[in-house]
């Protein structure tokens, strides 16, 4: 598949990064022929994301290294779990260590943020989706670790989806305008997103043909206002000031989907660590 | 300079990421030949980083942009300054917006939350660095960061620079067969940095000729005591269990580097924007 | 933007293709400073398409060539009539040659067939668009030139637009339980299309909740009536069996889309040549 | 092979197109875990090209992909044969079709338009031979179909081979100098081609030192002419205007040589299917 | 040109190798604002090639630096001599030094070695030919470097140029059958050489048709007989065991070109320097 | 490993360089599917390096070559002596022959003169190092050689140690300020050389704080003096006119190490060849 050429190139990066011309401290005291177990481990609790991502650092490191993880993509840990067992040469386990970790602290991290959001708003029918508020590079993993987490995901970059905002409103002179630009240059297998911040251009944005309405910025209470005008025509989402204090009240609104940019630009690493055993 | 053609291929990838066969919203809704002025502004005060980074993808966009920056890397600003003015089709500014911000919101959260550190360790001699624990791919990018936040970096990576863990020295035979093993094997301008969980390893680690001691998890007392061992006869660095509350304490056992993770995995996304005007 | 990086690196290839190490006749034949003039020249009616990848070429075989199109994408010429005027070293245009005409022909070739099949389908309101099936590697050329005859696209690849056919539905377990699937698991933005080969599936797609519904290879009758069974309650795309003598009745059958897999995978080459002055 | 990193790169890039992020169609309909067998079969007969090709989508999608073909490369087969027996993940396989048949489908045109060629000039002794104009990346695998169906291939590029056109004549003052400077400036192996459009400059070539002489546009009558001049003292080839009309009264002139331009421009697309069993 | 390309991106990778991330030392001890004059030269006489290596090298290191040579590849130059003049950022011109140096070097020993050959066989019509036999990577600079030194270049590699050794010999079921297989499945511009051992099989080499002899490792005595028994029905090379003590013997012979190994893999580097001014 | 990575695609581009589209003589008079056993082996006596390149070069033309080394990197060998046995079909043995020989024949060339080098300083307890006078794009192939050879190595490039020149010394404004500044910008794991020319300059150098001194192209009773300064309180390394010839002297002046420039820019290739069994 496309994304594993992607992974692939990634982690062939991010280990050049730190492996340069090779790692001077483990060729010099490990014996080549030295073989280890390992584990990964959690030093506190969370949701996991990024196997995939620390497989393919061990395997390009060593096809020979053997990966077995405990648990999959998704599962809850407590601090103290082991995560995924490991074997092999010693230098190579070592050489991988702190790549492989480096991918997964972070989208560990990005996993259990989603989830405490995803729970916060259980029971209002609303969806928690990501932005494309993500690290240059690691959108695919960082939106996989999304999924991971219970949240979904919004379009994947600038090709794959239609977001008019204020900005685009203006240089095609106006909200209809734009919409109907839109329609007539992009394929007929794109919906039509049209970022709204006064109640007073929601009718418009639906007379228009908006299909998904993005209530940016907007008190909540407007927002409630905003979606019974709405009534079903098209879908709404609701983003901008969502952190865990407000976004219970802003789902209670019944926007369709809730988008969150800190789940990706944000989120604190997990602590985890490799232990030789 | 090889970083250069490092940044322009990871500027490269970002942008392919986001921009994929092309910005469906801003080729429909936007003439192509309409030009506009724009600039970036922070919404919360914060330390510069990053300026080369988002300069890059604006110019990678469009080299006709004027990407002009009214601050330095390092500098301090404001909530609500302006940090770069921006001119050129506006097609080409909103295609790099996203990908430029999201160098520099994570790159100048890094630089602030380095400066905090800097200043809670003040007066004490004590040099802030980072370690490898950054995010895959951005590392040069990262550490240029911490240094415009006034900190200084540690080995860039496996292949720059000794340092011997535990494993190392239980695979070695024991700490003296290591640090004898690494000079043997590494090349004449490399340091041999030691790592040290007891007090009692101190001499040891002295007497095999380590150059630099590291002290990690070490309970703050302890340090203080292991830095008077030492007594000069090495550098000495601190690592483990540091954040704001404690670094200052750490600072006064009289190390001489306390390295910080956080500053590069968990330093939250500073806020910024891009307006067109 | 993306999509010149992506030209650039193609028209690298192509190049080296045709290139090698070098151009042995002209090296050989050829004085290094001997500058000439040239014209691309049409040796047939039709469309034109490609400026910009014969533009690529002549640059990166030397910048300094100067490439002066008389016409562009979109414009029709007659037999004889001169396209583009070039100027810059003798050496440097005929290894450019055959490159930059490779592409010309084939992308001038689509353009030149949409423009037939736009013209049969005038006034109907029914849009011819392209399939996926272009050349691999070229499909982002492919798509432009249908573009410049008066076509319009189709989804660019399997990433961005959904596309339900009777192997999905199969294998999903029914009509409905695909397109709920789909709704799922694919972003807000992404309208869902399913194929209909049967009158009687017409209702099943539209009460799953299909946006879009592509009658495949359908006998022009039944789409007639299944046009009239829509009612407008979905978008509706002919496909299948799309000739030049077919083209105009399915189009009066009302649908909105017509699909044409030969604009792309069989237009033959339009004649054309470079010739010195 | 140089051949088959450069397919496998040819491979990865049109992949890549189709692919983009993921096939978000069948991630969402189909079951990750549901096998199928399928195969490739023709709509229409022809001569069979390309299987390397299309075994190398199949593979990089996923390499546990079964791809068993029936035929091999220069086989001819009827309509609705099977040419291909696949078994594997049905996701993959769907992810995989289209590019694989974007390449089978212009391969066999080509191998089979050839073979019709080849046909028409049976017992003349004339060889029929490919040209540059070929599609910009796929130059080695149109070769390839045209060897499948029956042809042989012209030089590779601009390096591995001298054609000395009329431009070079003028540019080196001259034929005879022509003929010397590319003498002298290439290695030792390599022939030397001019290109001759009157009967008056036959003698001229040959006495220069050609060792093929290039008869272009030249009317029948004046071609047969030609080649009882040339007596054998130097190879004769054939080019313009040639197709299947006319291509057999040029092979009875007793040219050694015809180039076909068409075999690879303008060969229609053969058309195959792939259907899940 | 495709040249360009390759040097451009050979020149990257090995700047890449020497930088790093960074030159350490320049960056702590040079201002970033400083410039510099400097010089390129010659330590002891030579001729001069690769010029087109070390300029790329300063260029990619920063394209503001002014590269002015005072010689062209080919010319001779005396112990002492100043070869190019350089002006730019101190820290720029120090960073590209040992590349540009590790290209000079060895390539002006190529052909300063060359033409020590080339003077040795002056007056023979002997020609000084290159061989496969030269460094990974730099096949095109050092063949170039042959040139600039006086010599020719045989073929570029296994594609474009045939020739038959003892082992094809023996596989296609002897040197008749060879020739005609190799008649058969190359283009119709490669001539045809065969690699001779014996006298006794000049006359079949003859017969079967080959363009060229190659005399491996013949006695000076039996290669002079081997010329004679051609008598101009077709080229001669000769190679093995040629040095500078036995070429002129060999010249002498008659043989059309003589190649010669060491002139590529074995010419000791030239002592050149830069100096800061 | 990450060189592994490297070596791969420096070997992907060495072949490329040698095969391009492909072997036009082994595909004419070589049955596709007749196999051979070979043997790689010394013409000359010798000390084995580069076998992983060698290695890699067979496995990229087929992975199916058996590939056995009689020997290990650091083992010397007799003329005559067989280094490899091979197996596997005809054509790709003989398309990775030269390639695979070119590695080869430079790399053992490398290692046996280091050999010489090494020997001549035997007992004195100085170290033979390499320098950055390498090939490009081959200096960790070269340097691994140096280490089979017996020698060890300096610093890999800029970026892994620091080695203050003239050059930086007058720019830093003086050998104290350099030093502070080298300390003050680079990573604490970096040891700092300076290069001193002048006896004089010694104790300045070990005042500034300099961890090595480089003595430069000094006369031998002067190193003997400058290492009797020192009295251990610094290394020292001598370079600069460093011969077979000279090397036993400098190193009896007890310096701890030196560096020689040739072992990589001028050491002849060893005569080895392959040979079909």
């Amino acid at each position: 598949m496309a994304g594993d050429r992607w992974l692939s190139e990634l982690v062939r990066r991010a280990l050049e990064e730190d492996l340069g011309p090779g790692d001077v401290t483990s060729t010099a005291c490990l014996p080549a022929d030295l073989s280890a177990r390992a584990r990964l481990e959690a030093r506190e609790p969370g949701v996991l994301a990024g196997l995939a991502a620390a497989e393919e650092v061990f395997r390009q490191v060593n096809p020979a290294i053997a990966f077995r993880p405990r648990l999959r993509d998704g599962d809850t840990f407590a601090a103290g779990e082991r995560l995924v067992d490991l074997a092999g040469p010693a230098r190579d386990l070592l050489a991988a260590e702190r790549t492989a970790l480096n991918f997964l602290q972070r989208l560990c991290g990005i996993a259990t943020l989603t989830r405490r959001y995803v729970e916060a708003v259980a029971g209002t029918g609303a969806v928690i989706v990501d932005t494309r508020k993500t690290t240059p590079g690691l959108r695919l993993l960082e939106k996989a670790a999304v999924r991971a987490g219970g949240g979904q995901n919004h379009r994947f970059g600038l090709y794959d989806g239609i977001l008019i905002k204020d900005n685009h409103i203006v240089a095609a002179g106006g909200l209809r305008a734009a919409v109907k630009a839109a329609r007539a240059s992009a394929h007929h297998l794109l919906k039509i997103e049209v970022e709204v911040t006064r109640l007073a251009d929601v009718e418009e944005a639906l007379a228009a043909g908006a299909d998904v309405l993005l209530l940016d910025n907007m008190p909540v209470a407007e927002m409630a206002e905003a979606v019974r005008r709405v009534g079903g025509r098209a879908l709404v989402e609701a983003s901008g000031g969502v952190n865990l204090e407000t976004v219970a009240a802003i789902a209670r609104c019944g926007v369709n989907f809730i988008s969150v940019g800190r789940l990706t630009h944000s989120a604190p690493a997990l602590d985890l660590s490799m232990e030789l055993e």
